[in-house]
């Protein structure tokens, strides 16, 4: 008989309202004190894009009366402009992400505030993984998320802007079907795919930012990045 | 305190080859019989496109010794090429679904045989979730998925072909953010995220080839249609 995984995702309640300069990686550790939410060796926290802008500092002052004073922002955040329609632009930012408004929103920010993407997600992901592991002793993966529409498809899902202790692409090459082919369908984008398992379980309206996704496989923690292992580059997409 | 959904993934071993006429509901129900496998009113059962068109016999003879001979095949099975680049061809199919080849494989099938999409895969999803409350008295959403690239981002993820029984859209629109702020990025492809989840506990080469998600919220579930609520009408699509 396979032995077959078996995830749990879950939400991690209490965390407290994020401001510049807070440590999320304590936040996150309080929340997880909790009973039943304990975090455990192996285990990935997936933390929202927000809370990360948020503590980081990355907030700019907008107009409060005016639903479109982020647009400016938007231009200034992108390298590339690739579609517009109406309000809504959809660029490429420094980062390699090709998004709607080039990351930023005000939604659970400050009235009066636009949130910018982290300058560096990886990064951001490689401090809360390094925090939890020496000051609070728990020797995890993280993912930061954002959420990201798509062509083709309506609705947006979440997506890893940054990775820290995981491999963002489980790579199959030279593994064999159950026929025994070998895959040609090989490299497996398993850090978007937990970025939707937890965002099932955070919601947009349910002020839960930090969600765990617990049983992913060994084989995929190690080093990797967003920014090299899953932005494409323009030269090899078909659509830029 | 918020009640945080807490999900459950895992995949159902012991599914038997699939060949054209078997009837998948009583594969899965038998499959599901194992203990600590059952299935519960409200999951959410996901089953790979693969067997899917294997059961519904959409399988074609091609050149066994020829690993493109599947190629004229994805030009019948397209309504428009929107790329190519070598042997790639990203096309449109009669579905309005974008990927690869048509969603044409060699991988998981016996060989001298390719296997294209179901014709009508919200059908599919239907016939299953039927047989399965009718015939095996349980009451579950399925999601028929397969796996697509994206442009912009290495890798493939898994998303939804097909649903029965499930909203595959979240609509927020008219709730608020943790500000009271009205959300404006509202719809979430929750379908295609459940998709998401699930391919982490199935793999490409695990011979998994159905997985449950438990825990989603009673009120993503009703009636919906991949075709009718997800798949972006040309004329909405910024990028074809």
């Amino acid at each position: 008989m396979t032995d077959v995984p078996r995830l749990a995702v879950f939400g991690l309640v209490g965390m407290p309202e994020v401001s510049p300069g807070d440590d999320l990686a304590a936040a996150i550790a309080l929340a997880a004190a909790r009973p039943g939410s304990e975090l455990a060796d192996g285990d990935v926290v997936v933390v929202t894009q927000k809370i990360v802008s948020k503590a980081e500092g990355r907030l700019v002052a907008v107009d409060p009366d005016d639903p479109l004073s982020h647009k400016p922002l938007v231009e200034a955040e992108s390298v590339r402009i690739l579609r517009r329609r109406g309000e809504l632009i959809i660029s490429e930012t420094s980062h390699g992400f090709v998004c709607a408004n080039a990351g930023i929103d005000l939604s659970n920010v400050d009235r009066g505030f636009a949130a910018l993407l982290p300058e560096d997600s990886d990064r951001s992901a490689r401090r809360i993984r390094d925090a939890l592991r020496h000051r609070f002793g728990v020797d995890v993966a993280v993912v930061v998320s954002d959420t990201f529409g798509r062509p083709w498809r309506r609705g947006v899902t979440d997506v890893a802007i940054g990775v820290a202790g995981l491999r963002p692409i489980a790579d199959l090459r030279g593994t064999h079907d159950t026929y025994g082919r070998e895959l040609q369908v090989t490299e497996v984008a398993v850090a978007d795919e937990i970025a939707s398992a937890a965002e099932l379980v955070m919601g947009k309206a349910s002020g839960v930012p930090v969600a765990v996704v617990r049983g992913i496989p060994s084989a995929w923690f190690g080093t990797g990045s967003v920014r090299d292992d899953v932005v494409r580059a323009p030269a090899d997409d078909l659509f830029r």
